[in-house]
């Protein structure tokens, strides 16, 4: 696994990281630190905290502060941590948008204030420049995130469009988890190469690949961190194609469970680390039984944790 | 306009507060608080800062407990506030509601946690479990709230139900703004009067009040506090259909506006106080020429602060 020579925007693998709890529901530092620096020796160009997938706004701005700083003190290189700073509140975003800055970290993954519906363009582009004109620091670098199915709020190109001429230094990626194939060709057709697109829909990676997309932040990357590179680095590879179908079918296995607690019961399956399976309420985590049925039905993809 | 003796669920109108804002959009702590007293003067039974009309989950955490503490300093009454706790992060919305019982705080509003959509009844019910048991505080009146239309998490019988016979003695009402007639008429057969249920949908009122509701928290109430006091309290009185009719008229006026915007231009319009247009973004304050149309068109509307 190789990684390309990120100019300005993140290249590589960059995990929607696994949110690991203690038995008392909070973070558990220590596994996330493992967690990441396993990820890292595995050829990933770095690690994004507090995604949809890891749950993160189901953490205070006190505990995801408090975890990034467990992440650097455990060793995980500030530069490679994308730090996803979304929150309802903009005064929290911009903490933690300031709080990336102040360690070092790579850059910051942002959507659009989530709990107002049908806000218009111009209210999401407000909030943006509340946040990067309130940080006010030329290193900031950010991802725009667009997961209009979780969030509610949807972020047009029109926005897109007018956030990159606002602040073309700043704005230096979007990741696209809208899971629509055709808005992300047409996102990567307007906006690439002055932007970087990256999608969350593992299956369009390597669609993405060829049109000169160069990294992924990704839920599966969590334990197929080396399979979600080739799809995207090497999409014309012999095996990317194999690669693919096995993606697609493990996707098509996990719809019929709620995301997160699945995943997170991989990793325990994975691990044999059975602490993987705690979730923060709204979520619920996989009972004994699910467990035993998600781990004996995961063996069928074969995942080879020195090679996928 | 008479309130009645609240057992242990509030009576009355509670009107969900609209949030002023200083010029660097934080919070307006002496209007805020100038505001709650004139409501509480016109015979309002308490106020409830930070719903969903007062942009509750733009501010962060240290921003509403700020605000609240500044009511209290500034006269209003802590057993006449009703704080809504919500947040997308379990931790916060404890933190909230242990400065609510600290104060001396009626009660607490919440909604699920608002970020991940197509949770489970039991996640949702883990989640209120959290912050109950987290609090721990036999003094806890909790209400709970059902906003599916912007929260995008709905609160299902069965979750009422399940939460009500947990703790039968915390969770006093259900604030329904779900704008849905036959919902709101179906949690009432099924739940008053062992909870009191509360609906938003002003127009609403009249058919919850002729069932037993004994008040509302509203955002009309922010300016016609008596007229929708009127229609729950009084609702088969000689003028209540006239009421009815002129509310009906003010939402269908309304639907044309962004609603927190507007309101907050209703708020400029009559006080005469133009920092009531500012909104946090991702809301847009009304432009000026909006806000000249909308005084101009409220006029048909004839209010009249003495009586509405």
């Amino acid at each position: 696994m190789t990684t390309r020579a990120p100019a300005s925007a993140l290249c590589g693998i960059w995990p929607a990281l696994l949110t690991p709890l203690t038995a008392s529901l909070a973070i558990d530092h220590a596994r996330l630190a493992a967690h990441c620096r396993s990820l890292l020796a595995a050829g990933c160009g770095g690690v994004t905290p507090f995604g949809t997938t890891g749950e993160g706004p189901s953490f205070s701005l006190a505990e995801r502060r408090r975890a990034v700083d467990a992440l650097v003190a455990r060793g995980v290189p500030p530069a490679r941590i994308l730090v996803s700073v979304s929150c309802a509140a903009l005064p929290e975003t911009l903490a933690l948008t300031r709080h990336a800055l102040a360690i070092g970290a790579h850059g910051c993954l942002m959507m659009p204030p989530f709990f107002l519906k049908s806000v218009s363009d111009q209210g999401i582009i407000d909030a943006y420049r509340y946040v990067i004109d309130g940080a006010s620091d030329a290193r900031l670098k950010l991802y725009l995130y667009h997961i209009p199915q979780v969030s509610g709020v949807p972020l047009s190109q029109a926005v897109v469009a007018t956030l990159s001429r606002l602040y073309p230094r700043t704005i230096v990626g979007i990741k696209d988890s809208g899971c629509v194939r055709d808005d992300s060709l047409a996102l990567a057709a307007a906006f690439m190469p002055a932007l970087a697109v990256y999608v969350g829909n593992e299956p369009d990676l390597p669609e993405l690949g060829r049109r000169g997309s160069t990294g992924a932040v990704s839920g599966l990357a969590n334990f197929i961190p080396r399979l979600v590179h080739r799809l995207v680095m090497a999409p014309d590879a012999p095996g990317t194609a194999g690669d693919l179908e096995r993606v697609k079918a493990l996707l098509a296995w996990l719809g019929g469970y709620s995301l997160t607690p699945a995943l997170k019961g991989i990793m325990a399956a994975l691990t044999g680390e059975r602490g993987w399976l705690r979730v923060r309420p709204p979520l619920v985590a996989l009972t004994e039984q699910q467990f035993a049925a998600l781990e004996r039905e995961l063996c069928a993809f074969a995942i080879d944790p020195m090679t996928d």
